[in-house]
């Protein structure tokens, strides 16, 4: 066979690659958001055989036969053909190791431990999530030695959404910030209290919703390519560079947890869009890796959307959605209660600077829980105990406490850590954008094209062109976890007066 | 092979053709719900490659080949098992002669269509639809050959939605139709007009959204397994008998239009979530034909919902709803209006007396069409001249006219008779239900529980198990169009007093 005839068969097996992703995202978009309650079954017998059928595609001996001789001639191919290539044979090979029968009863098992989760929280009854969480982590446990059996399995998971890092060099980030943020914890909790009530009066959710559009729009996302619906757990889902969905949750009394997702999600949205088109259809488009995700969701949420120069100028806006709760506060009052530090239960609506707290609550959880060492039944204590020792707080139940996030329900165990990495390269991202431009006195004259420009060109055009620590050093330089603290310190002390 | 592995590789085909229409569906819900404007074009690229992927797994040498042993040992196989055969054996030859490449290519057109009529119903643009329209057209006369080479290329079309029927006998159907209803609407013609104003107030969105839950609540349809949606076009989508949708429009201006498509749909609904457990996942799953699904949605809608028992019974409620728009109005005022005759424009929200007429229209051009005597230019002529003609209406735009519907636009050809056969299987199973027991006065006192125990038992159960003609004997002895035509003059009669 030509070389040629083979890229077209590159290019077809790809783009049937990305129709099961497709299908898979549509099916589960629907089942968190519309989907009647008692529909689970039906979509999770489809959906194990989508995964398999997808499974199937990416193992077939055709498929590996065609890579092994693409790879063979990589020499003759081009950037993008010859990083396909690449991509897709490890793909390739790590689905390989995993039984077909494993991976669809595994696909099987999160639909239907998404929707028992759904009803655990509901009910606040760890109990009834209990066996299944433990499954999910026995196969995590399991897959981890499919991933990488070199890998202790923690670092295997780990790796799958942060290609390269590992849990040794996590201790040593989550020890640098913990030194850095106790302390300044510490001082804060000595210091008076920033009033934030007015935060919480009713926020009618037709006027969250006009003034999440407003945000969007101030963002520069292009409502005919990015949606925005209504979930519990706002998400981000794309299905390619031109069709992105993002969703928020409207709290009746918290004007700011709907607010800073939009911020958050629309982040992570104009990331996918922002991918060339040249990679679409391919395996090369998509974020890069979760930890550079959430520097871009991040960025947006935290070090524009917290900044002093943001909210002072869409303040006269935030004023006219809501004239009666906020008639009478001034944009300063509104950006200390956006930014007011409370040691908290709910890492979602957390502030900036006791959020890698609680990430690091899950992470040791996690990590404890995949190499065996806790057992899913003696989570609720386990994070009872961290959080009291990290946090100061009293968890009071399990739907405030351990059944609060989605992830381990969707079978992700290794995914927290990425959350905290992302702020981390964000702001040295920041960083290094300053060096360039003023950033903060454009986004004080309401433009935020610059911002998404530079993004745009150090990390969202490359989709998964480039390995997620080349993107990193490309967009930060060398990675140091010290920009991050820096800047928590710059921000807080001025804040707090410390 | 032994025949047990056999019928265990049958059950796994049929497990995968459902996950492939599950995953179509699903896009294609997303499509007309909540997915951005400019999105279709990644869409289409996916349903092309799925629904290829799912022809060629239909027609793959190893299905064809199992079918045929399956066949060949037809004598040991269960009835179940027989009548899978039976249809996935037809469904596979019939779609083994539509070359793959065409399918794939109809399959991104008609996503493609779908979008372009969207908009050229907005702009009311013709002009714009039709080059597409005609693409359309000339797909359905090929495939009409794919599908059966013997008959007249329209019949094989309407052979796909009501198997068994053909122009002939809907030409006499039809023939009937017309010469018992238009003196009907002459004589009422020259009657006083009833007085439906009060239809055509405000009826605020939220109110209408609230009416239809309670609707669906009246009609006994469980909502964990049954989702109401908005969409433009009110349609039903089955995944399977635990998981339906129905979507209506709420007209702010006409609190009929919601409530008889919600009914309208919520019949549709009822059937498919009356299928027997043991036929899903199966081919025999999903109602029989267009024709008999009509049936099972128009009775609800008309022959239920337009009567004087289910009206006057709900009518307190419906006042409580809409106290301000209603509360002046009688139940019998209330019934007049909503059965009020009109010749009009939109097939949606015609009449029961006049809506055949609009049929008549669409089966008139689509036979030209499809025969190749008429262009999809001519249509907005040929429209115009049939509703003067038909229903002494002048036709002031094609957004009000040929633009009207969507399912051209997803390339339907020969699916409009089924609404009107539909409503003639419907009255002539309401008269067979009527010699079992007494089914208004059952209404009246508000329970369609004795309506919904009947159909389900001579026709939902089945799905697919009988022929639809096997299924309408069943539940109407012989198809006599004269049934429907009695009752519309009875009801009518009385009505106008004639």
């Amino acid at each position: 066979m030509e070389l040629t005839e083979k890229l077209v068969q590159l290019d077809a097996l790809q783009k049937k690659l990305y129709a099961f992703t497709c299908a898979e995202s549509s099916l589960y978009l629907d089942s968190v958001t519309v989907a009647p309650k008692n529909t689970a079954e039906g979509r999770g017998v489809a959906l194990s055989i989508l995964a398999g059928e997808h499974q199937k595609l990416l193992t077939a001996p055709e498929t590996k036969a065609l890579l092994d001789e693409l790879a063979a001639e990589q020499d003759k191919l081009d950037p993008l053909h010859k990083r396909e290539v690449e991509l897709l044979r490890r793909e390739c090979e790590k689905m390989t190791r995993i039984p077909a029968e494993e991976y669809m009863a595994y696909t099987e098992l999160t639909n239907r431990a998404s929707d028992v989760w759904h009803k655990a929280k509901e009910n606040n009854d760890f109990a009834s999530f209990c066996p299944i969480l433990q499954e999910l982590v026995d196969y995590n446990r399991k897959f981890a030695v499919y991933y990488d059996a070199e890998k202790a399995p923690y670092d295997a998971l780990l790796n799958e959404y942060e290609r390269g890092v590992d849990s040794k060099q996590l201790d040593a980030f989550f020890d640098t910030l913990r030194e850095g943020i106790v302390p300044l914890i510490r001082a804060i909790g000595e210091k008076p209290q920033i009033d934030d009530s007015f935060l919480h009066l009713e926020y009618p959710a037709d006027r969250q919703k006009a003034f999440a559009d407003y945000l969007m729009e101030v963002m520069g996302i292009d409502r005919s390519h990015c949606g925005l619906g209504e979930t519990e757990h706002p998400f981000t889902l794309e299905f390619n560079n031109k069709d992105v969905r993002i969703t928020t949750n409207y709290d009746l009394h918290n004007v700011a947890s709907s607010m800073y997702s939009v911020l958050h999600e629309g982040g992570h949205a104009l990331y996918e869009l922002g991918i060339r088109d040249d990679l679409q259809y391919t395996c090369l488009t998509g974020g890069v890796s979760m930890g550079v995700h959430e520097s871009q969701s991040c960025f947006y949420e935290n070090l524009i959307g917290r900044s002093r120069a943001f909210v002072g100028v869409i303040y006269p806006k935030v004023q006219e959605f809501f004239p009666e709760q906020l008639g009478h506060v001034t944009a300063e009052q509104f950006y200390r209660a956006i930014n007011k530090v409370e040691p908290s239960l709910i890492r979602t609506e957390s502030d900036e600077l006791t959020y890698c707290l609680h990430i690091m609550v899950r992470y040791e959880i996690e990590k404890q829980l995949i190499a065996g060492t806790l057992q899913a039944k003696n989570v609720p204590a386990a994070w009872a105990k961290l959080y009291q020792e990290y946090l100061g707080v009293e968890v009071p139940n399990d739907r405030e406490g351990c059944l609060q996030d989605s992830h381990w329900s969707g079978g992700s165990f290794g995914y927290f850590p990425s959350y905290a990495l992302g702020n981390a390269y964000g702001a040295q991202m920041l960083h290094n954008m300053e060096q360039e431009f003023d950033v903060f006195g454009q986004v004080a004259r309401g433009s935020l094209s610059g911002v998404t420009g530079w993004l745009r060109e150090h990390v969202h055009q490359y989709g998964q062109l480039l390995e997620p620590a080349a993107i990193v050093k490309n967009a930060c330089g060398e990675f140091d976890p010290h920009y991050y603290l820096d800047y928590l310190t710059r921000k807080y002390t001025e804040l707090y007066n410390l």
